[in-house]
């Protein structure tokens, strides 16, 4: 069946409105480890795609995900091994504190949990947010966009401060933090969470100022608000400096938010929690997920876990990250419409500047890279507030002849853009 | 490994308040068709869990499981065939007003993007729900429920009408639809929808009126209100009277929500609705759903739907359900603390009554009988608003024979509690 036969049926079944990569959309049909084959056959270098986090098609992970479905897959409202053996391996990779787990299907149910219970556990209706984020799609979830425009609106309960780069006032950019709870108090309310992505993704990657995150979340706590870290994007070993980007900081999260790379594709993902949050909101709500925590879920969760430890995936991450950085930063010496790499590990951000003064944002050059690369068969994305950074967010087995191939061809783009 | 250690480690990694089912929890480890097996090789009929509708671990659902997550498994921004196939036979099923779709992880995912596009299409913030409900776990639909109570409380947005029994006066119930919308204008709001299970399930199974859900629909309609059908219980055949709850009525949903048994287990439901809406949305928010309609599930949910079909699971559920109905009705003239049973095909209620008058709802009666059950090796559950109604929902495969030994299980339970 032809590409343009697919785009109608999908236009008809789905809206024009569905969200699609590429001008030209890609119709992709095997993938394997870091790389993916289109419907001609045609082999592309997976620089994106986060889901498939321990490779396309691990064995490893469909193994363990056709035996247990085989056996049985049922809720936890029964006893099962399964979610114990899977849970106390994933709160051992987190401080001792965060030792409770409730397990979801997406990173947007496992939003909704950690805020129902800061605001059930705290009784304080605010949330603090960064100024471009973005961490699901339900309709509080929503309300807490700060990235794309939602047709709610911001929740009037939300506060936003802006994110610092590493050269900024760090002072500054706390007292934000400040301003946000004395307009919260203005409003008769305190903060229930501040509520961010410990690698700050959608806000473009910036390298925060040391301490920063630090103040931040002590001036939330001291105001009555817990911290809620959103792992999402950058947890399972990504940044090659600890298994979650909170570590990055010197603060341990009162609760933890995960998703995207859990189940290698498989929908899993959770909060983890400071046991007192997770028994004060069961003691208030009757909640639970059908498909949360089920056995296949967990087998599958258990399996990543398994391959990013027996294959040494954090280390890749950090070495191999670090040779795309070096490599990222010759380029940027070479070709004046590209800045200093941002970001680490397998999360890394270039971005885009206008050559006529080497700092406005540069879009357009970004999307045209994006899609140059796409010629030269290596996929990879944009992101931040102004679209301009490019997103290099690999699959975590992507080797030092993958990024090797990723610079050669992101060189040759740059050439053809110049 | 003990139960007893089992539960240990349960509550230290999840809590005390993750909800399990029986006094004593069961612990399950194999599923084939309607039967399961416990941790000490005891094997249970099962006739309460709806999550594997076309049987524990069907090996067409495994097997298309396998092959799918051994090929590729990516988020829809990239074309693909499955979700196609998937989802052109899934509206197949639907009115041909209701040709769109958008797939989600969980009913809850679900429930939220029915309400985000009702209320972003419609302009309205009112929603009319029914007496009794649960629509799931997040904060928004949190505040629909009336069947729990939950930390949020019902939203200020919420109406309730009582769901009527079948010689109740309908035009006495339709009214308080009348005066849900009166109440709505009171606050300066209109309705955006009434959203309802389509058989009634967290209330009981009561039989409504004839004409009382059209009556309903239009009502809402004439004051600018969308109409949302939950079919996660009712759905995929369940009633045995068609493939949708909604289609037991004389009134077209303008939007579906779909659920639990849509994988058989794997973490897949999604909104079917009428094309305008779908874009309508769309043109207003930017939603994606990372793992929603995978190729994997996409895979897994078109083999369920291919299983229902050639095993003609549908007419089992018919005719299978009417022998367990006259089997009930009979078991109802010996036996006193049971009134007449509820629903239809394979959703049907029991009713446990006082003994004294043959009519106050007896839900201590319902408990003993559910564990009594238990005992003989039957699964089953309660439901209602007193939780004194046995409610029966096997997967769909249960056998005449399956019904003949739940039927006897219930006789001498039912002995032995007179």
């Amino acid at each position: 069946m032809s590409d343009d036969t697919l785009l109608e049926r999908r236009q008809r079944l789905l809206g024009a409105g569905a969200p699609l990569f590429y001008d030209r959309p890609l119709h992709l049909v095997r993938g394997e480890g870091s790389k993916v084959w289109d419907s001609h056959g045609r082999v592309y270098l997976d620089a994106y795609n986060n889901v498939p986090h321990v490779g396309h098609c691990h064995p490893h992970v469909v193994d363990a995900l056709t035996d247990q479905a085989g056996r049985l897959n049922l809720s936890t409202r029964y006893l099962d091994e399964r979610i114990l053996d899977y849970g106390e391996a994933l709160t051992a990779t987190f401080a001792d504190a965060l030792s409770r787990v409730s397990l979801t299907c997406s990173g947007t149910e496992a939003s909704e949990l950690a805020l129902r219970i800061a605001r059930a556990c705290t009784g304080n209706d605010g949330v603090i947010v960064t100024d471009f984020c973005y961490h699901g799609n339900s309709a509080v979830v929503a309300g807490l966009c700060t990235a794309f425009e939602m047709p709610e609106g911001v929740d009037p309960r939300v506060r936003t401060i802006r994110v610092p780069e590493a050269d900024d006032d760090a002072d500054e950019a706390a007292a934000e933090v400040e301003a946000a709870i004395a307009s919260m108090a203005e409003a008769g309310m305190r903060p229930a969470a501040i509520f961010f992505d410990t690698i700050f993704a959608t806000e473009g990657i910036p390298e925060v100022p040391t301490g920063y995150v630090e103040r931040v979340v002590a001036l939330t706590r001291e105001a009555g608000g817990l911290y809620i870290a959103d792992e999402v994007q950058p947890g399972l070993g990504r940044t090659g400096a600890g298994m979650w980007g909170h570590q990055l900081y010197d603060a341990v999260p009162d609760l933890v938010t995960l998703g995207k790379p859990l189940g290698n594709g498989h929908p899993l993902a959770g909060v983890v929690a400071r046991p007192d949050l997770i028994d004060g909101f069961a003691s208030r709500a009757m909640y639970f997920n059908t498909f949360g925590g089920n056995p296949v879920s967990c087998a599958v969760g258990h399996a990543v876990l398994e391959v990013i430890e027996e294959e040494g995936l954090m280390e890749n991450a950090r070495r191999v990250g670090e040779r795309l950085h070096e490599g990222l930063a010759a380029l940027g010496n070479k070709h004046a419409m590209i800045g200093a790499p941002r970001g680490r590990g397998f999360f890394t951000g270039v971005p885009f500047l206008s050559s006529e003064d080497g700092e406005t944002p540069a879009p357009a050059l970004a999307k045209a890279a994006v899609n140059g690369m796409r010629e030269r068969g290596v996929l990879i994305s944009r992101t931040g507030r102004h679209d301009h950074v490019l997103k290099i967010r690999p699959p975590m087995p992507f080797s030092a002849e993958d990024a090797d191939q990723l610079l050669a061809a992101l060189d040759e783009t740059l050439d053809s853009l110049a």
